[in-house]
């Protein structure tokens, strides 16, 4: 692929909004990030991110080929609309590809974030070369895209790798979608923080009252990793749990989808080294259908860059 | 598609081989069925098949523009063999391809029989239009194929859609496979007649007892189902979870793969009344992505032909 030019990628957050000049060879050459917390309602936030885009055309003296926005939600690709969008409670078919590009003079097209986080990963991050593979966002709940065939797959809803909320057999609490043993509960870290406040106040929670002098708000999933790698029995139980319900679920793809190759991501892959080895015995225990040749599980490569990478791929393939 | 001529396609299940010659419209215009019990050996089994294509052979008077051969098991596709079958627990990468086309004089192709099967109505059958959705085949335990985008879905391993082990919240049934929470545990036909065994001696299993006449083998999905049509409050209760387990299932293939039409096959699909209402709940309270319009569960309709006919299929497909 040796396209002249540019693309803009963008990644809208609930927090944030990343946007960023990209290469044909995957370099982001400029980058702005502006407040997208949907507080500030609809149109102020079309405002900002355009303005975005402006600067970014700016710094280039010249228009991008194209533009590709990765957004939480579910992208209705026929119309090119947010049909609706976790981060954003009230958007209903919003229109946002026309809203942003509209006399911009450059094709505009949406892509779910946990997707192009994923395809990202597979142009120029962990799972380059890969043309199969799945990726498991943890964040404060568990997100996820597929890539087969070395193109994102969507589902019908344009949000396939909802992983979330797949039914795992030890998981016995309560989601927010109002069901019991939903992978996010244990495996994200909001479910990890949670764990570790059902112990606070144990004989095992010992460590953990320590660390966070009292401040149980404090508590949360990188503070449980930290005490696990430094020996804490009861850290070390919770990591190693939220490893094998996320082995589990792993497992589950490989069966359900025939997949032996995974990329994990998100806030939480920063304790991939606690979790590597559960999965890999949670995924291998749950599919027959693997072994340890075949599996394949590695942490993401391009951190918060990989949805703006992903949509910018996007853009590239959409002109090609 | 046009083709002249007919293709033959094939499914050798654990018991019986079918064999047959179809047109490019999906009809069976000669059929021959023989004994693949696995018990006579690799060797016997292939004479039998080839004498089967043989006569198929002579009652068209001309030859196959090609063949395809389903079977279960893991199918090796770059070398067009089978890597090992649950039905025939001795095979290794055996050249099934090869020695039954040896001499034939027409391309011979191998094919997963549940992706076949799930193909076949894809083509013909209950899913026809559809070019997404999964089918779960109940029987002994649970199988099943995915078709996207018209074809179907193999994955890395030949044999995507091994749904039988999916983890389902409430099963606490030991598996074959030597794990708890397995979907088919209590979604198969061998899982309901285990559940019924369960309550057999017990109050609620008063009808039960009555209708197998102190036979307790003689206890099976069928009669569950039957007795459940006439008002059992135990065998409702039985068939009830086995629809919600299911449902909780295709809501776990709704969010990760992003897919929202299912076909329902194998014997225990004759219980597809009892089945649907309990699957369609499990199923949307599951995925958040589901909702009552777009969510279609359909019984099966090419029964023990599904396989043959997808196989044809591929046959008609792999030399367009």
């Amino acid at each position: 692929m040796n396209t002249p030019g540019y693309v803009i990628g963008a990644d809208i957050g609930g927090g944030s909004a990343r946007v960023g000049a990209v290469l044909s060879n995957g370099a982001i050459i400029a980058r702005v990030r502006v407040d997208s917390s949907p507080r500030s309602g609809y149109k102020p936030l079309v405002k900002r991110v355009r303005a975005a885009i402006e600067r970014i055309i700016a710094t280039q003296k010249a228009q991008p080929i194209s533009m590709c926005v990765a957004c939480a939600g579910a992208v209705d690709f026929s119309r090119n609309v947010i049909s609706s969008s976790p981060n954003f409670p009230g958007w209903r078919d919003v229109p946002l590809a026309e809203d942003l590009a509209r006399g911009m003079g450059f094709p505009l097209f949406l892509e779910n974030d946990a997707n192009a986080a994923a395809f990202g990963e597979g142009w120029i991050g962990a799972a380059k070369g890969w043309p199969d593979f799945a990726m498991l966002t943890l964040g404060t709940g568990v997100g996820g895209g597929i890539v087969l065939g070395g193109s994102v797959y969507r589902g019908f809803n344009g949000m396939a790798g909802e992983f979330g909320h797949l039914p795992v057999s030890a998981a016995d609490m309560k989601c927010g979608c109002g069901r019991t043993g939903c992978l996010e509960t244990t495996a994200s870290a909001f479910g990890v923080a949670r764990l570790a406040a059902r112990i606070l106040d144990t004989k095992q929670g010992a460590a953990l009252r320590r660390s966070c002098r009292g401040a149980r708000e404090m508590v949360d999933a990188k503070m449980v990793a930290d005490l696990a790698r430094s020996g804490d029995l009861a850290c070390r139980a919770i990591m190693r749990g939220a490893g094998a319900e996320l082995g589990e679920a792993l497992g589950a793809l490989a069966l359900s989808l025939g997949l032996s190759r995974f990329v994990i991501g998100g806030g939480m892959a920063g304790a991939f080294d606690l979790l590597k080895g559960p999965m890999r015995k949670g995924a291998l225990a749950r599919a027959y259908t693997l072994n340890t040749r075949s599996l394949r599980i590695v942490q993401a490569r391009l951190g918060d860059d990989a949805g703006l990478l992903g949509a910018a791929r996007v853009a590239l393939d959409a002109v090609k």
